[in-house]
């Protein structure tokens, strides 16, 4: 199942912020779509005035055993009614990265930019899910999607701040920063 | 680089062999090619006789550093002109080897099976080339791909039943084994 982000004239999420953290950035639209197909064929050929991201929820690379049964225990689903605000933040890693190998990678990963064990601690405040897309031929390596209560906003700053001040971080050679709110469909 | 393998009436390498390893097996045709292409979008729609398959040449997944290098130095490339037999051996694995941790997977593929101290031995005879398609929605998780001298098929079939007995092997719900030889263009 294929997961992809449009940015367009309209969509169920309405952009408040982007930002080109390092690197290209990305088109700047008003909205945000989010859409799954069981095809990467279909969502193609985007409008001059949009783009799309494609993405997999794939298997985990570098949490272990013992790890995934913290998160597991701890994360939360999205789409949580109260979880209004989100942000996706689509990241690029550079060659360096991909030429290391898997335990080199996950020395830098965990043991030494503690992304699983500091990340922690914003569960299940934060709702997160990364999609994957290197192997997709995609512009991205990682598309990573957040989502929290208006009243978490800080704590979301201090987990993207922690995670740009690490050495995994070095790694990444573009990243955009989008922040979104869910359109109030309901004049209620 | 995607690269997509067409089963179908023509190629440049003629299928001698064809079996349902486990799980169900493929439609059996004359002929197999072999295309690189920049997007996964081009090689769609196989006609009711032919069938495709694409994967990309990824990252490693398992390899550590000092078994990089190893491999590195006694791997051959693909396209040697004297390695005129080839295998397409494509392989889906089940949940359960997918829902194991980075780390477990690791255990299972070389502290328990040997998949790649055993397979040295067989390098650079053999030459080998993993494509990974799991994240792709394609029906298998890995295409791999081997070429090798007619004078090293005794070699292939050794390798193939070393890597079928190992515990990694039991992770396999599907497998399908096509063996090929280059088709002569010249009348020589």
């Amino acid at each position: 199942m294929f997961t992809t982000f449009r940015g367009g004239q309209s969509g169920s999420w309405r952009v408040v912020s982007q930002a080109a953290v390092k690197g290209a950035g990305l088109l700047r639209t008003p909205s945000l779509s989010v859409v799954y197909s069981p095809s990467i064929a279909l969502p193609i050929l985007p409008s001059q005035n949009s783009w799309r991201l494609a993405g997999v929820a794939s298997h985990v690379r570098y949490v272990e055993r013992a790890e995934k049964e913290k998160l597991v225990a701890a994360q939360a689903d999205l789409g949580r009614r109260e979880a209004t605000c989100a942000a996706l933040i689509p990241i690029k890693k550079s060659q360096a990265w991909w030429d290391l190998t898997q335990e080199e990678r996950r020395r830098i990963f965990e043991d030494k930019s503690h992304h699983i064990a500091a990340s922690l601690k914003y569960l299940p405040a934060i709702a997160r899910q990364l999609y994957h897309c290197r192997d997709l031929g995609e512009p991205f390596d990682f598309l990573t999607w957040f989502e929290y209560e208006p009243a978490h906003a800080d704590a979301f700053e201090e987990l993207v701040a922690m995670l740009r001040a690490t050495e995994e971080w070095r790694y990444v050679e573009r990243e955009v920063d989008i922040r979104v709110e869910r359109e109030r469909l309901d004049a209620g």
